[in-house]
């Protein structure tokens, strides 16, 4: 930590549809102190860092509202099969066998994926979570940490004290990088009784929940059958929603379940991606935004994607919508940037904070290479974030003010080890 | 040219859905001479390269089946627009403008994107195409290349004649490299009798038709209006589809006119994020494939993409139809490879010679760097082409035999001097 500056870059602030063609920012501490136009000409001397920007786009770090981090185990172990084969005879069984060891060197893998591609801030809901704290603390990522919650005995309730054990031990931790949630997993997993009871931990803490909700729509049809309403209307009954709440997923929702969201403020994890490959359909993403609502963007695990690229969801949210609805405007570039960036703070509730480079700021801010094909011409800087851009365009990586990715090599982390790490546990995983 | 061996690669042939962990291949002039497992051990004298395949993962280039290369002047330029307002207001006045020289840099940039991002065929309609086929030639990609006809008066007949000309002059130049099509450009720009004539010509000269087709409900429900049937039906009723022909877009089919393109073999360019993104829609691709069609996989312009990034089409294809069908397994990830492939020699009538790494198949070979977090654990390396990869993972280019990009590298052309240009040329153009 220190003082850094960024000198001559495109400085895309996302506080209004518009950047700056050449200009400096200024990170103290864990902050953004200054961002100006035009070239830094003052004294560099007290800069721990001058970084130049030149050819560069200075942006807010990409935010990651929900994924499964570990999950880069399953990558391309099971694609292109039927949903619940998919869940049931490939992820579940292997899950069951996955050890702290082998979630921490999975989630290692994800880390170095996701800072790697921009990614400043990631969300995730699993088991054995010490580990996945552990490996955000050390790498230096920002993280909002879940233990995620299956409700049915005989496990329930000792998950429940685990959640409630890891929260304290972990909240506001690694120089405040680290959050945390309660992670109920979803309605179909966790009884009317469990939920209320983590709602009342919820308060007792007062901590956010996040939870999958209406993924597809063979669960939307099973919630109706067991309780006579949708899952967002049974998580209205349950009280769920008079905490603060992060909906991960959403694809299958009636207008009367988006008017209940709005009502409550309810915050959106829209995972196109993951919607698209395990063939859940297309969330609402343009209906709940013009109902007000405040969707960020997710990956979810990279079983089901299968790749933790931000950009790549961004890219998407902005050509989905518009391509499903047949309506070139619904949701335009730079609302898909907003969605990535300081949407997405709003969503896991740090939006005081985060999303945005303005004076104040948390410090996490990515450099793009624009030196390339797909950057020219230099028309409108921020259509070639939404449209061209790709994680691999990113060489430099500040979270907390802290430089943990420079020239695309992660300070923070051994690649090699981690590569030969993952090897050896999925020998044994996938024996 | 001459001889080259890679050693020591992941090869993934797309000649049947597997591939070959560690194996080696050798290029004898334009073709593949021999494709093998484990190391070649054999004397590496008497090759002219030797590269190092370990970490790397050696494929067919992908085979772009659409595009407007000088279009990438306008990347950037007219976003979330109406379609309407897209076209008229904003491409077309720039295009009016367009030079012979603008042209050139235009296409020189969407080449330099292509190589560098695993493309080793295009294709191409425009205007003023010497100069595509020109920096074609000079750059040392594959392409297929149409002089795009639009069928008005009073410029109908003479644009015909320069078509003509220009396949006469490149048909089959550069080492074989370029071949061309007649490429009148849509039903809607084209009057039946002049498409009777392009037809008749298609016929003389023993060379295909590329044309639009059905992208727009708009353009469909014109077309019934003027000719009481579908852009498809009309095409058959004007003889359209005797003559070998790639239809772009088809995006708006019923389940006759599918019928029809696949009695006549009609070759499909299906470009799913260009569809997205103008507001398009969603072509029946799954249709499309089970009707028996071959369908290859294309950028279209990049005005409407907005890079020139095949990797990110194959992915489309892969997700998009999945998730619009709510079927996990609409089209699978090697089919998508397959599309980008060997399926997009097919629609390009080049099936015999492209699209698979095997003996005697024309050498255009891509590298990817599979060091990389995205790659592991190593499951399954189609999943991760289909799923994981992205064009900038593409170190080396091989075309006809010809190293063209070697890390990263494009050995063909200047990239600096193409940034000027480019920067010269938009200067006029939008001033």
């Amino acid at each position: 930590m220190g003082r850094i500056l960024i000198n001559g870059a495109v400085v895309v602030p996302v506080t209004e549809e518009t950047y700056i063609k050449e200009g400096y920012l200024i990170i103290e501490g864990q902050r953004i102190s200054e961002i100006g136009e035009g070239l830094y000409t003052g004294s560099t001397e007290g800069f721990d860092r001058v970084i130049d920007g030149k050819g560069k786009l200075a942006m807010p770090g990409l935010i990651n509202t929900h994924g499964h981090a570990a999950m880069t185990l399953l990558r391309g172990y099971a694609d292109d099969l039927p949903l619940q084969q998919w869940l049931e005879e490939r992820c579940w069984p292997i899950e069951d066998k996955m050890t702290a060891d082998d979630i921490y060197w999975g989630t290692q893998l994800a880390i170095l994926e996701m800072l790697k591609g921009g990614t400043t801030t990631f969300t995730d809901m699993y088991f054995e979570m010490d580990g996945v704290a552990s490996a955000t603390q050390d790498a230096g990522i920002r993280g909002v940490l879940s233990r995620g919650l299956i409700g049915f005995p005989p496990k329930g309730e000792a998950s429940k004290a685990q959640a409630i054990e890891f929260n304290q031990k972990w909240h506001k931790q690694a120089d405040g990088r680290i959050t945390v949630m309660f992670g109920p997993h979803a309605p179909y997993t966790c009884p009317p009784d469990y939920l209320k009871s983590v709602v009342e931990e919820s308060k007792k803490y007062d901590l956010p929940i996040q939870i999958h909700l209406s993924e597809t729509a063979f669960e939307v049809q099973q919630c109706k059958e067991q309780h006579g309403m949708s899952p967002i209307q049974l998580m209205e009954e349950l009280g769920v929603f008079t905490r603060p709440t992060l909906a991960a997923h959403c694809v299958h929702l009636s207008d009367e379940d988006i008017a209940i969201m709005a009502k409550y403020d309810v915050r959106v994890a829209h995972n196109p991606d993951s919607n698209l490959k395990l063939g859940s359909g297309v969330a609402p993403a343009k209906k709940m935004l013009d109902a007000g609502l405040t969707v960020g963007l997710g990956t979810d695990g990279a079983a089901s994607n299968n790749n933790l690229d931000m950009f790549e969801e961004l890219r998407m949210a902005a050509m989905l919508h518009k391509g499903v609805h047949q309506d070139s405007i619904a949701i335009s570039g730079y609302k898909a940037l907003e969605m990535a960036t300081k949407d997405g703070a709003k969503a896991l509730f740090l939006e005081d904070k985060l999303g945005t480079l303005q004076a104040g700021a948390l410090a996490d801010v990515i450099l793009l290479d624009i030196d390339q094909p797909h950057f020219h011409p230099r028309h409108n800087m921020i259509a070639h974030i939404a449209y061209s851009a790709s994680s691999h365009d990113v060489t430099h990586v500040i979270v907390n003010g802290e430089l943990v990715v420079e020239n695309r090599n992660v300070l923070t982390m051994d690649e090699k080890k981690i590569y030969a790490e993952i090897e050896r546990v999925c020998a044994r995983l996938f024996a």
